[in-house]
């Protein structure tokens, strides 16, 4: 992560965090090396770690006394977002993951399906070793829900009658839910108050809305070089993101015929890309969609109101800043 | 379930059966109805329920009172199983099982692995609702141990080198934890003393040796119609099983070429299936595969002299036999 908020944070979190990339590569290792290849593939390329640090993050500012749980429920929230990315890549066929080649670009299809498995069960054998059933309840449902979204999503590609409503539901399901039970293994294993552990649920929740909606617009934005990925992969794809969903809405007929050749057909020329970011201009849908996004980061900021003023608080809400400003 | 040991365990656990049946259906529910649509897809062409029947059987042999939780339980596993299934289909590119056409078949593959990922992630939850950590460890650990025999199955395919030593830990990771992770699951929330615990688990492991042992066999010499999904699958994939380590490694220099082509080159004819069953019959391979596979099945007979004789012990004994000779 190259940003100040971010680098702060893991500043902030630096003996942990370390402790989790030690846990993320001892829990990988299994007597069959290609499942540890691959797994350090795809941790590699996974980037951030976002998911693990808010973990961290709700444990040390709800008061833990010792971090070695937080580190494990960590590691193990990194494994589930993790095998979330292995299958994502194998369904959308993606070439390209922050500038490396997909583990289904280098091994095939099969391998990076049953890898994606054996991570999540590892991520259940770590939390199971917390012994905390509240977890497990919390993560065990996010990871439902995670599913869920992902196959909701595929109903809502290629279709442009997908409302703001249906995208919200989606997103929230497939991204926001995991930033929420991440907040939440923290603040719960640290024996966090009620209120604490609702406080940093939703603005882990927020901040996961945020995050999936300015993605959703970097598509658009961003250079090849910045994003790590081809640019315009959800346009190709035919996903129905609130940048088209808006600038479909907003358009005349000729621009919601192009939408429907593109999105619905998926019969796109090389230019097709050019266009379609000329009439998301035209609309200002990228700057709705980062307005929404900022919309739901002040939310996220109001709820740690029940926290008194820390340096770790202040780098919760510069984290909300970074995740909708972020140019990559 | 169609032999009469079979029948008879299912008239003797009619009841709890019924009330899996009826979790499972429950538990598939999803806001998504295409969710519901491939699980109830994928149980429907499952079959036999096996594995959640071994999950009531073990708590009911060791005492249960109250079978709740046990179905809840025997319902985890057979989302575990049914999970592993429809990502099994993908990962073979599988077009029929059971003579029913798989879920890759009828929905593509992006789906399935969504849906089996979500049916995974609902096995924790039911799990985590009976809120016993041992046996979410004992079936964390088995889903992992799952995931490695796939992998470790995907290095074996093409591969003549494989040995015996290796196919029996493939076959011991992929199929035979997850047969003895149900005993122990039902013996544990029976509240089964340790050695009984044991004496089930090792139960359930030779019990699924020798399902797989006898289900590579049947591959080459059930007809289609008895098999529910094309007879040779395994051949032309490519898949190094028993009879063809035997086989293989009893035959002389023209039949080792054969092989080779056929399983390492993937280069096969029409008439390459009928030439293998030869090549097989004569040198004993299918009859020394189920020669193997009653030996696994006499070790599981041997384990169960720690009970009393029951009912339900004899049908234990029976559905040994059952598995080692069926025809499907």
């Amino acid at each position: 992560m190259t940003s100040n908020a971010a680098t702060q944070i893991l500043d902030h979190l630096y003996a942990p965090m370390a402790q989790v990339d030690t846990l993320i590569l001892h829990h990988m290792q299994s007597s069959i090396p290609l499942i540890a290849q691959i797994g350090q593939h795809i941790i590699r390329a996974g980037g951030k770690r976002v998911r693990p640090m808010m973990t961290l993050a709700a444990a040390q500012l709800t008061g833990a006394v010792k971090m070695d749980d937080a580190c494990q429920l960590a590691a193990a929230v990194e494994f589930i977002h993790t095998a979330t990315l292995l299958h994502d890549d194998v369904v959308d066929g993606s070439d390209l993951r922050r500038s490396v080649p997909t583990a289904n670009t280098v091994w095939g299809n099969k391998a990076p399906v049953l890898v994606g498995d054996f991570l999540f069960s590892r991520a259940f054998e770590l939390m199971v070793a917390v012994g905390r059933l509240d977890v497990l309840e919390t993560l065990s449902r996010a990871s439902a829900t995670i599913a869920e979204g992902e196959v909701h999503q595929l109903k809502t590609t290629n279709d442009l009658s997908t409302t703001q409503e249906t995208y919200i539901q989606v997103i929230g399901a497939k991204t926001a839910a995991l930033f929420e039970a991440a907040m939440r293994a923290g603040a719960l294993v640290a024996g966090a108050k009620d209120r604490e552990v609702e406080a940093l649920g939703r603005y882990g929740y927020e901040l996961g809305i945020a995050f999936q909606m300015a993605d959703d617009a970097l598509d658009f934005s961003a250079s090849k070089a910045d994003m790590g990925k081809a640019s315009g992969d959800d346009f190709r794809e035919g996903k129905v993101t609130l940048p088209i969903i808006l600038a479909y809405q907003a358009g005349d007929g000729d621009e919601r015929a192009f939408w429907q050749r593109c999105i619905e057909k998926l019969d796109q020329k090389d230019t097709d890309l050019a266009t379609a970011r000329a009439y998301l201009e035209s609309h200002g849908a990228l700057k709705q969609t980062l307005a929404r996004a900022q919309a739901a980061g002040n939310v996220a900021k109001q709820v740690l109101e029940v926290f008194e003023a820390s340096a770790l608080k202040s780098l919760l809400i510069d984290l909300i800043d970074f995740v909708v400003y972020r140019r990559h």
